[in-house]
C-alpha cells in the first residue's frame, strides 16, 4: 500500500476559542491523532490556533503567555510520526512574536514569526507584536516547503517570494482571515497569483468559527503552482482535510542558497492506509453564505459565552422575524422564545404576522403587553414634561419598556437578549438606545436592509415554504412608536440609502463624490420600501437633486450617532467595513462635510 | 528697547476640537496675531492642531485630509514677522505623515514627519501614518532648533538625539500628550532627562481640552540644557505662554553636518515689547489634578458635542454627589438638574442626602417616585416570572427604570445624561446595563471608588464647608434595590477591591502575583466600607487566605463583566490605563487564571 510518491497533507480546520487552552489543545491533540492514522506527513492548524484569535489585550498577561508556551509543551510532546505546524505566541526577551512551532517527533524544530503585522481594519497586530526577521526552509523525504502566516502571503513579492526563490516548492500557511461577503473571491484570487507567479503548491488553512464580532469562515485549500485550486474544505464548519500531493507533481527548484535548510526525517511506518473519499463542500451563493456566517456567529457567540438560550423581541417585521430564524437555526427551535410586545400603535397586523412567524418557526412566544406600564410613565412624567408637545421621548419610552422586559427575562432565566436592528438603522441612527438596542448580541447589525430582505427570501427558499409569512416583506417598514409612523418619514428611501450607506461607511467617499453617483440603477426591493406619505409622484427621486438633500440628510445622520453606535451590543460582521472596532470614528467630532 | 540678545518664543496651548477646521484655524491665526504683537520670535502649536487630536478614522476621508490642507494654505498666507511651528496632517502618494509645517513670512519652509509613532495604549498611529525618515534644522538670527512631535521625544537616542548632534541648541517639540494622574511628572522626568543629556533647551508645548475620553492636560514648559523647568503653561486651560530666551544661554553647537539646514530670516520690525508679566501657574495636588480633568473633560464633552445642559440621578450617595459636584462646576449650576428616584427600598436617609446636596450644590432638583411604575412591571411580568423567587430581574427593573425616566427627560429638553458609575463598579460590572449605566457621559468611569471619597473631600475643602454632606461620606456604600442591601455584601471591601483591581486591569498582574501583596497597608476609607453583614471579628480580613478568595472573585467579576463595559458610555480616563481604547479585551474569553 505504501507510496513513497505521495506527500500527504492534512488541513486542521478547528474552531478554536479565545482563551480556552484546554479546548484548543484538546482539538489539537485530536486532529494531530486522526492526522497521524490516516497516514499524513504533515498537519497544519490555523494563527494562534493555541490560544485563539484575536487574544487582543489578554497577549499582555504574562501568565496568557506562559500558558500557552505549556500548552505548546503538551502537543509537541505527543507528536510523533507526522510533523505539525502549530500558531501560538512566542517570546523573546519581552518581545511576542505570532508564531508557528514547526514541531516533528516531539522537538520544535523550528519557530517561524510572522513577517508581516496587519494593522488595520479590526487589526491592530502591531500593538502586540515584533515583525520576524527571517525564515528557515524545511525537507522532508525530498520535499522543501516553508511556512508563513496570514498577512504574509497578502505581500506581494514577500514572505512567500523570498521562500519560492530559496527552493520552496511548498508554502504552508496558517490563517485567521475574516470574512467578509466576497471575500473567498479575494483571497482565492491573491493566493492563485501568488502560487503561479512563485511557482509553489500553496496549503491555506484557516480559522473556523465565531469570536465576538469576527466570524472566521474557514474555507481551507490547496492550490498547485499552476494556480488551480486543487482542494478545498467546508465553509463555516469543522473539516480535517486530508489531501495528497504526488510528489512528481511539484515545481522542481534550487537548493536553497539564502535560507538555512531544516532536514526533517520522514515516517518510518509501512502502512499507508488509501486516501480517504471525503465529501466535498458545496458551493455558496453570496446570500447563502452570509447567512451561515450569521448562524455560527450567533451560535458561537451564545456558546462560547456560555449561553444555551435566547430570547427576543417579535415586531411582526422583516428584521425580527430575520434574527428569529436565524435564532432558531443556529440553537435550535427550542431555545428560542419571541416575544410580541404591543402597545397600541401596533396594527391588529403587526401581531398576527409576529405570531404567525413563531408559530411556522415553531418557537415559543409569548404575548406581553407594554400599554400599561406606558401609561404609569406617562402619568409619573407628566407634571415634569410641563406641557411639551409629544416627541421623541414618549416614543423612546415604548421601546426603551420593551428592552426592560426583555432584560428582565434574560435576567430572571438566563437567556441572552437577541437585537433585531439593521446595518441601515444602525448607521442613521435609527435606533432606540436602551430599547430595541437593548441586549447581549445584535445579530444583523452589519447587514444593510436590502440585504435583510434578501436573506428573509433565501430563508423562506431553503425552507422551501413560506416560514416568514409574505405579508412581512410586502409591508411598509414601521418602528410603530406613533400613529402611522413609516421608516420612509424619517429615512431615506432605504433603495438609496444603502448605496449612500456603503459609500460613505465603507468606502469613505465624500459627499460631493457621493452626490455624483448613479442611483438610478438601484432597485427598490419592494413596495413598502416608499415615502408613503408623499404625494404620488415625488416618491421616487428622478434627479441628482432629490438625492443630493437625502445623501446630505443620511450622511449628517450617520455623523450624529456615532455615540448610539458606540453603545450598541457587539453583532457579526459581514461587510468589508463593519462598525466597531472595524471603524474607528471619534464622538466628538465637528468635521461636517454638508457645509464644506 | 529691543534687545538682539533674546530670542522669544510662545507656547499656543489651545484648546482644539477634532474636526473643527474653521474654529481651530481661527484659534491658531488669532494666537499668531498675539504673538507677533508681543514680538515673538517662534510661536509653537500642538500636534495635528489644525484637524484636531486624535483625529482617528476621519483620516481615511481624503475630504478630511484636503480641509487640512487648505487650512493649513489659509494659515500660511497670514504667518508674517515671526516663524510658525504648526501640527498637520500630510498626504503624500496616498500617504499619511503626522507632520509640522515650518512656516515663515508666507511660506512653508520645511515640513516635518513625526518619526516615532506611538501604537500602543489608546494609540493607534501605525494604522494611520507613515513613519518619517529625517528632519532639517533651522537657523533663525543665529540660533540652530530642530523641531519634533511627541513620541519623538520619550525615545532614548532617537530623534532629540540625532537633532543635538546635528547641532541643534534647542528643540520645539509639539505634543497631544493625554493626562493620566501622575503624567506630568513623567513627562519631566523624560524631558529633563533629555534636555540635559543632549544640551539643548527644549520647548514642550502641548495640546488642553477633553476628547471623548481623554483630557489633555496642557502643562507646556521651557526646559533649559540644565534640564530647569525655565516656564510652565497652565494645567486644563489654554494659555498663550511667552517666553524669552537669552541667546548667549544657549548653548554653542558645531555645525550641522549631518542634516540639511535651513536659513529662516528673522523679523526684522525695530520695536520689541517688554516681556510680558504673566501669571506663573499653581503647583497642583494629585487629587486636585484629577478633579480639574474632570471638570474639563465633562465640560468639553458636552460643549463640543452641543449639549449646555446635564440631567443626572441622585441617591444620596457619594458617586452621584460627586459627579453633580463636578457637573456643577463644569456647566454652571443652573445648567444641572438632579432627580430623585425612590422606590420603596431607598432610606428616607437617602433622601434627605439628596436632597440636601442638591441644596448646597444650588442646583435644580425633582422627586420623581419609580414606586408605581416598578409595581406596574411586576405586575405585568408576574405571570411570565414562573413564580421564580425575587433575584437580580426586579433589582435591575429599578435601576432601569430609573435609567429610562432620565433619558425621557433627555429626549424632551435635550439634556444629557450623566452616569454615575466609578471605576471599582465597572470593573466588576456592579452596575445595571441600561439602568445606571444609561447616559451619554460617564463622568468618574475611571475613578476608583477610595479616590471617589478623596476627590469629594477635595470638594468639600475647596469649598471651605460641607456641601456634599458629612453623612454621605460615612453611610455605607449600597445600589438600594432590595432590603437591607450593601455593596458590601457583593464586594470585596473597597480597601482591598481597588488596589486588586489596579494590579490586574493596569498592571496585567497574574492572579498569584496579586495573592502575595501586602494589602494590610490598604487605608480602609470610612467606617461604612466594610462588610457589615458578617460577625465581628470578619470584617477585615487578616490572612492571605482570606484576601485569596476576595482576589480571585474580583479578578473573575472582572473577567465576567467584559461584554457590559462595552455597551457603556465614553468617560475620563484618569488613571494610567482606563476602560476603552486602553484597553481591548475580547468578551468571549475563556482564559481563567483562577483555575490555572
Amino acid at each position: 500500500m505504501k507510496t513513497k510518491n505521495i506527500l500527504r497533507l492534512a488541513m486542521a480546520q478547528i474552531n478554536t476559542c479565545v482563551g480556552d487552552f484546554p479546548g484548543n489543545t484538546r482539538k489539537i491533540i485530536s486532529a494531530i491523532d486522526q492526522a497521524r492514522k490516516a497516514g499524513c506527513d504533515i498537519i497544519t492548524f490555523p494563527e494562534l490556533s493555541i490560544c485563539g484569535y484575536p487574544p487582543e489585550d489578554l497577549l499582555f498577561k504574562d501568565s496568557f503567555i506562559q500558558e500557552n508556551l505549556r500548552r505548546l509543551d503538551e502537543i509537541r510532546k505527543i507528536t510523533t510520526q507526522l510533523v505539525a505546524i502549530v500558531g501560538f505566541v512566542d517570546k523573546h526577551k519581552r518581545r511576542l512574536f505570532n508564531s508557528a512551532a514547526i514541531i516533528s517527533e516531539q522537538k520544535i524544530i523550528d519557530i517561524y514569526h510572522k513577517i508581516h503585522l496587519p494593522n488595520y481594519g479590526v487589526f491592530d497586530e502591531k500593538r502586540y507584536f515584533t515583525s520576524g526577521e527571517g525564515f528557515s526552509l524545511y525537507e522532508l523525504s525530498g520535499i522543501r516547503f516553508g511556512v508563513n502566516i496570514c498577512e504574509d502571503i497578502w505581500i506581494e513579492d514577500g514572505v512567500i517570494r523570498a521562500q519560492a526563490e530559496a527552493g520552496a516548492s511548498l508554502i504552508l500557511t496558517i490563517n485567521a482571515s475574516p470574512y467578509h461577503m466576497g471575500k473567498i473571491h479575494l483571497r482565492q484570487r491573491v493566493l492563485k497569483e501568488q502560487a503561479k507567479k512563485n511557482k509553489v503548491f500553496v496549503l491555506y488553512t484557516n480559522l473556523v468559527g465565531g469570536q465576538d464580532e469576527l466570524v472566521f469562515d474557514g474555507q481551507g485549500m490547496l492550490l498547485s503552482d499552476k494556480g488551480r485550486v486543487a482542494a478545498s474544505a467546508f465553509a463555516f464548519k469543522e473539516d480535517l482535510r486530508i489531501v495528497d500531493i504526488a510528489k512528481n507533481k511539484l515545481p522542481k527548484k534550487q537548493k536553497a542558497e539564502r535560507a538555512r535548510l531544516i532536514s526533517i526525517d520522514g515516517q518510518k511506518r509501512e502502512d499507508f492506509p488509501k486516501p480517504l473519499i471525503s465529501v466535498q463542500p458545496p458551493k455558496l451563493e453570496p446570500v447563502e453564505e452570509v447567512f451561515l456566517a450569521l448562524v455560527l456567529g450567533t451560535q458561537d457567540y451564545l456558546r462560547k459565552n456560555g449561553f444555551q438560550k435566547a430570547v427576543l423581541g417579535l415586531s411582526g417585521g422583516i428584521d425580527s422575524s430575520l434574527v428569529a430564524a436565524i435564532a432558531a437555526e443556529a440553537l435550535g427551535k427550542e431555545n428560542v422564545t419571541g416575544i410580541i410586545l404591543p402597545s397600541k400603535f401596533n396594527s391588529p397586523e403587526s401581531f398576527d404576522d409576529a405570531a404567525a412567524l413563531a408559530n411556522n418557526l415553531r418557537i415559543e412566544h409569548k404575548v406581553i403587553s407594554i400599554q400599561e406600564i406606558f401609561q404609569a410613565y406617562l402619568k409619573i412624567m407628566e407634571p415634569h414634561f410641563l406641557g411639551k408637545p409629544w416627541n421623541v421621548a414618549e416614543e423612546n419610552l415604548q421601546a426603551r419598556i420593551r428592552g426592560n422586559i426583555l432584560m428582565a427575562l434574560s435576567n430572571k432565566f438566563g437567556w441572552l437578549v437577541l437585537t433585531t436592528g439593521n446595518k441601515s438603522e444602525m448607521s442613521v441612527g435609527y435606533a432606540t438606545l436602551y430599547g430595541d438596542m437593548a441586549g447581549g448580541f445584535a445579530v444583523i447589525k452589519d447587514v444593510p436592509k436590502t440585504l435583510v430582505y434578501k436573506l428573509a427570501e433565501f430563508y423562506n427558499q431553503k425552507s422551501a415554504w413560506e416560514v416568514i409569512p409574505r405579508r412581512i416583506f410586502e409591508k411598509a417598514p414601521t418602528a410603530e412608536l406613533k400613529e402611522n409612523q413609516k421608516d420612509a418619514d424619517t429615512l431615506p428611501e432605504y433603495a438609496i440609502l444603502d448605496p449612500v450607506l456603503k459609500y460613505y461607511v465603507e468606502q469613505d467617499l465624500s459627499v460631493s463624490e457621493i452626490i455624483k453617483k448613479d442611483f438610478s440603477k438601484a432597485p427598490r426591493l419592494r413596495r413598502g420600501d416608499r415615502q408613503s406619505h408623499k404625494p404620488a409622484g415625488s416618491g421616487l427621486p428622478s434627479d441628482r437633486q432629490s438625492h443630493k438633500g437625502e445623501v446630505l440628510k443620511a450622511v449628517r445622520m450617520v455623523d450624529k450617532s456615532e455615540y448610539k453606535r458606540r453603545q450598541s451590543p457587539p453583532g457579526i460582521k459581514i461587510t468589508p467595513r463593519a462598525f466597531g472596532r472595524d471603524r474607528r470614528m471619534p464622538i466628538t467630532n465637528r468635521f461636517n462635510e454638508a457645509v464644506i
